[in-house]
């Protein structure tokens, strides 16, 4: 059994949410969610968007890149708003900013990094962590992708009463064997995925649903910041308004096929890009296994599956391209 | 003077504005907006959904593709919203699709297209056109952009008192001849952009704030779609958490520059490009006049004096590269 790091527990995030809202009871209560972070960090927030979107009756929920936050705070973040601001070192200075903006305007924030030693922590009337493989073995329920999606479905139970509650819950539970699988399961294709591509100038990447910041993080984490690949990120739904025609069989396009109430919308994709690219990489949360989490939340889930695979294919394209993940040009190396 | 095309009205989006406002007065009001399209018609409202962020208190609202609400309807989505349906030709069965599921779950639906003879147009229970130069002469304040954020405005002036709608309808005013000056302006700049851009395999576009719409239109519809150029969009806020890694000589970045609250982020991102890739092409709207727009709302102007520019770049290219704008190999071509 391998041994995983400690961070923050469903049980204290129910704590905060509890305390939270004790204390806006008389002011009107939690009215709505701002999530602000940059980068792949911005994206580590989407599955609790994308969750709320689907799911909240009541409580409203927006991302925003946090400097635009800074620069254009929006007058519904108030009082009756719980702030939530990600950095993955916790040093990321307009994710910093964006926290102290949003503790001026009164919101109830919420700051989250891999440690308690970080910039970030100081602002915040709470702190949580997450793990990331980055750092050292964690559970899959520890990744920041599900620390937020537990936030989600706590709060939606406690407000609003979520009645998929336990079937989420549940779900949480089987993450860390089915991820396990899901990577053997994919590293021999990882590999065959590098060598075609490992020359390749632009590879897109597809997604829909809550799967779309797995999406956006291959696009700009992966390919442009740690490989140097020229990509874009377009939503499955939006293939055929545009993005399609510079089809061609030359043209790589790396698709996450999510399981649930969007499939259609990948499978869709899948089968236009199959006729008119080739060449197409796939990953597909259904037959990797994710059936076993039940139909009616299975959405959310998506991208934790999904991403932890990704990872196998852009460790194997930086063996294959001798391009290290880490070697950066710019990123901590000159101002900006 | 101009004859211009007569597209629906101020008047008439204020009588709708009251109308609904009675109807739902009884019910708990006019709670939130789902703003649905698919493509350069997704991107037409964000204006609007830019606007709502910003300066509403109370009404929340979220952009989907149209697709992704008809599969995945938020359950926020009901008596107390307004949905927005929107759809160029009004014939885009995923947006006509979206428009009937809205009308399932008993939200207002308005539907908008340039004509009242479409699919789009059975649906809703009010139908609005707007204008495009595609179709002939019409007033900038016509256009969808423009069009969609005149019905934010009024909005919020009755039903939150939006203290600054007196400088919003001023601005509505000198839009025209706005545009028009600033296109004579870039006229010759768009044909040296398309002469040194017109062999290369990649554009990205960038932009920040209500202008975000421009840069994801300049790329899938001007630069996928009509020319068939690979490229992706980046937010500024984004830039430097990740994508800047693929910046290097021979990489052309398409900027538009706001004036008002995120000016900084993309003055920052002009910084780096030029430093680092030097094939940069800037549409600055405090340079193309804008600044005789109230700086209380020019932030939501900017794409609307952009993107009439933008176009122009568009135009030159066609004819650098002879690939005309409507040549097209899959849509309305091809099953898909």
């Amino acid at each position: 059994m391998t041994e995983f790091l400690t961070y923050t527990s469903a049980q204290e995030i129910v704590e905060t949410i509890e305390e939270i809202r004790t204390q806006l009871q008389e002011k009107g209560g939690i009215r709505n969610l701002y999530l602000l972070g940059c980068g792949g960090s911005l994206a580590g927030l989407y599955p609790l968007d994308y969750f709320m979107r689907s799911e909240a009756k009541n409580i409203s929920c927006r991302s925003m890149n946090a400097n635009e936050f800074v620069y254009d705070t929006p007058k519904g973040c108030g009082e009756n708003s719980i702030v939530i601001c990600m950095s993955l070192a916790g040093t990321t200075p307009e994710t910093v900013a964006a926290a102290k903006k949003a503790e001026e305007v009164n919101a109830t924030v919420i700051t989250m990094s891999l440690t308690t030693d970080c910039p970030l922590a100081q602002y915040g009337r709470y702190h949580w962590t997450y793990g990331s493989e980055l750092r050292g073995n964690c559970s899959y329920q520890d990744v920041n992708l599900a620390k937020v999606l537990r936030f989600g479905m706590e709060l939606l139970r406690i407000e609003e009463g979520y009645e998929k509650y336990e079937k989420g819950v549940a779900a949480f539970e089987v993450l860390d064997a089915l991820c396990a699988k899901a990577k053997k399961q994919v590293s021999d294709r990882a590999v065959k995925f590098a060598e075609e591509h490992k020359d390749d100038a632009v590879i897109y990447t597809l997604a829909s649903g809550a799967t779309y910041c797995a999406a956006y993080m291959q696009t700009i984490c992966m390919f442009m910041e740690m490989e140097w690949i020229h990509s874009g990120t377009i939503h499955a739904g939006e293939l055929y308004h545009g993005p399609f025609e510079i089809t061609d069989k030359n043209t790589p396009f790396f698709l996450f096929v999510n399981e649930g109430r969007t499939r259609f919308l990948d499978e869709r994709a899948v089968r236009f890009l199959e006729k008119y690219s080739g060449r197409v990489t796939i990953l597909d949360a259904k037959e990797l296994g994710i059936c076993i989490i039940d139909p009616e939340v299975v959405d959310y889930f998506n991208p934790i599956l999904l991403w932890s695979c990704a990872v196998e294919y852009t460790r194997a394209l930086a063996d294959a391209k001798k391009h290290p993940l880490l070697q950066r040009r710019y990123m901590f190396k000159v101002e900006y």
